[in-house]
């Protein structure tokens, strides 16, 4: 086999239980792909080839000896520059913690070493994981354009089939706006089911891992192995971990219904998006029925703001006090913004997460995923910006599991993702409906 | 028998599960007591003995079919009237509230129903559990003094013999400091270990129920009574219920040791409380040592404040917006000092509460439980003030059960509390080094 790199994760670890290919025969593939276009993508902030061969090595011979292996055995995941590993400097995309090292893994990445997985590299983040313009990555489908942000690199490595799986992490819309660039798949579960001990926090209350694959399943693989409990982030879950990848292959009770909702950054959406969600609501005809969330919901991203700036202006403080010139001029602005914030304010704007959550509770009863824009348009032209996150915000926010399918074109050509949305704890659901949306793109697009 | 009233708990409990007395009696006992002195002690503000007595005979008629009963079988105990209860109003002491009703009981009300208990009637509060000056009830150790507040009428009923059991709320000092001035056992469970559904929110970081009793052991029983996950208060743990009652009849394995710490409110004590603590400590011997907090803690009734302004600023906003001439000056004050404070600045000090809770880990490892004052002098002169908090402050702050004791006499011959602290989660060890203590107090007294 050739370009083993291009396998789906969930192809790669099949072949690799078998003995069809070895967790070596895949690192090399991976890494030469990214030898012969990193140049261009810019994915990586950190990569150590030897180190990764050495992994996919140890990797075979502990299957070799015959000893039971993990899901995730042999599989390359690339790692968010924002999560700390034991291996590679976690540098926050910041000169202020240029070479910063740590003296253990992140709590998800232990798990995916536990899993078997091979701990890749580090990918390019913007400044402290949030929206500045200071990525150097670009889109592998338009170097010319971003790959979004702020989970840049582990998009494009992933859209670039240099890794069949990345980690990265969404405090607004930095998982399902790269992905939706990027043409990928982008997963973000229900917040407190992922760890975030030793992730680079800006916001306790915001703050959630996600995950990009080239597939459905292989989003739920990856999933499934870092999904759990963990005593070190107090706001994880005691809950039983969802079966994410038995639902992603049941055909659901019956043909789903979809709640078509435009949201509070339709005014945002350019006419591109506008037109391509006309089209792809108009084409499932009863399969989806537009439902408006009313006026409370318009003031979600001025709430999202005010939560999110005042953390950070906590969370950043101490690199605020020694470094403020070496943060940019639209990071600066926001710790001051956040500075301002009242605790009253803030605490009303905190006590509507739970409100919105519950909100939305009955609508899954009547529905069951909500469809909507991914971002409001494909990947913007130039690397001065990593694009508008407005369409993940209200999701994000209220902690509701989250991911965006590649499933339709810009007129420029560029992918541009379908987001599709559940109800807090329903994680696998969302998966058994987005792959019986995903079969019936399929059928759609052969009829037409 | 004559003066049930003045049965402990487990006492009577006990008396009524072999019929030598029926809750009728005790509650009528109790009533005539309320009859004979209430004009003067004005500890409820809402009292109904016919619905009394029919409770008792209900509960007696109950035990007479043989069916089982619970532990708080036919015991009167006294709510705080920031409870939600289905018979009595819920006034919150002020007139913004005065007549309201409510569809349902706060889940620990449900759960006294559940384990027997008569639900006496609603005591006097300050005006929405702060410490404002509007509570109406006396000290029954002297009517020209304060009970303390906020729970000021559980722990004057309590104290006067009304009855044997009261529920209150502490946020800073609302349990302690009056159980201190009113010479009865006072003891606030562990942050998360009781039930706040339907109770007054007034600070969602620092709120924690309370009760009342004449002894170690009634508090025990009542304790076990209302602790209990409730998914219906978001911060309750999914912990074992803590045996407090086995405990608190249990021998420690060897004699405990006790870390005497004057605090962060010790330079606000007056010179009787000195003077007794000094004689304790120096009575005590071996048996404690002092152990000096360090600077840091000096903060703690400034992070306490902020919080509590700014939680209680959002909490009664709506009070506030509609009705600012209704409220007192003081609280008025707390509000508009509440709606200042910043987020960042909140967020720092609630982020303290989880460190200062952890770094009196060790401390327990060397010794059992931390004796330090329970409020900065005994019960003041005059109805004008409920008293000073700080000495619960930062026990309340950090989530620590406390218990207070009541050994020792202030020069007036007035009751002073000893407070004693465990860790988080240690309530049942707190129980048992509070039992022996008691018994230890008593055999110095009999030495000197």
């Amino acid at each position: 086999m050739t370009d083993l790199n291009l396998l789906s994760a969930v192809e790669a670890a099949r072949a690799m239980r078998v003995g069809e290919i070895s967790a070596e025969d895949l690192a090399r593939d991976c890494l030469n792909r990214i030898k012969d276009i990193d140049d261009t993508v810019q994915a990586w902030i950190s990569l150590n080839p030897d180190y990764v061969m050495e992994q996919a090595r140890q990797t075979d011979e502990h299957r070799r000896t015959g000893a039971p292996i993990g899901p995730l055995h042999g599989l390359p995941v690339a790692i968010k520059d924002i999560f700390d590993t034991l291996d590679y400097p976690t540098q926050y995309g910041t000169p202020l913690h240029a070479g910063r090292k740590t003296t253990s893994d992140a709590t998800v990445v232990a798990m995916l070493r536990q899993a078997g997985a091979i701990i890749m590299g580090k990918t390019v983040t913007t400044e402290f994981a949030v929206l500045s313009p200071t990525s150097k990555t670009t889109n592998p489908h338009d170097p010319a354009r971003t790959p979004g942000g702020s989970s840049s690199g582990s998009a494009a490595a992933v859209a670039a089939g240099m890794v069949p799986l990345a980690l990265g992490t969404q405090t607004n819309g930095s998982v399902i706006r790269p992905a939706s660039y990027c043409g990928v798949v982008g997963y973000k579960p229900t917040y407190g089911l992922v760890s975030r001990h030793r992730v680079l926090r800006t916001s306790r209350n915001l703050d959630q891992i996600g995950m990009f694959a080239r597939t459905i399943e292989d989003a739920a693989m990856v999933g499934e192995a870092i999904i759990g409990f963990d005593a070190k982030d107090a706001d994880t879950l005691l809950a039983p971990r969802p079966d994410l990848l038995a639902k992603t292959s049941e055909a659901p009770p019956m043909p789903p219904r979809y709640a078509y909702i435009k949201g509070p950054a339709w005014s945002q959406c350019d006419d591109d998006t506008h037109g391509a969600f006309a089209e792809l609501t108009e084409a499932m005809g009863d399969r989806v029925e537009e439902v408006d969330l009313g006026s409370v919901y318009e003031e979600v991203l001025n709430w999202h703001r005010m939560v999110m700036d005042a953390d950070m202006a906590k969370n950043l403080s101490d690199d605020y006090s020694r470094g403020a010139d070496q943060i940019s001029p639209v990071l600066c602005e926001m710790i001051e913004r956040g500075r301002k914030v009242h605790a009253v304010d803030y605490n009303l704007a905190v006590d509507r997460i739970a409100m919105f959550a519950k909100a939305f509770t009955d609508m899954f009863e009547e529905f069951d995923a909500i469809i909507t824009p991914a971002a409001t348009g494909v990947a913007p032209l130039g690397l001065e910006s990593t694009g508008n996150p407005a369409c993940a915000t209200l999701w994000t926010f209220a902690g509701m599991p989250a991911m965006t399918l590649p499933v339709l074109q810009g007129k420029s050509g560029m992918p541009m993702g379908v987001q599709m949305v559940a109800a807090r704890g329903d994680d696998a659901r969302l998966f058994r409906n987005a792959s019986w949306f995903s079969t019936y793109m399929e059928g759609l697009a052969d009829e037409a």
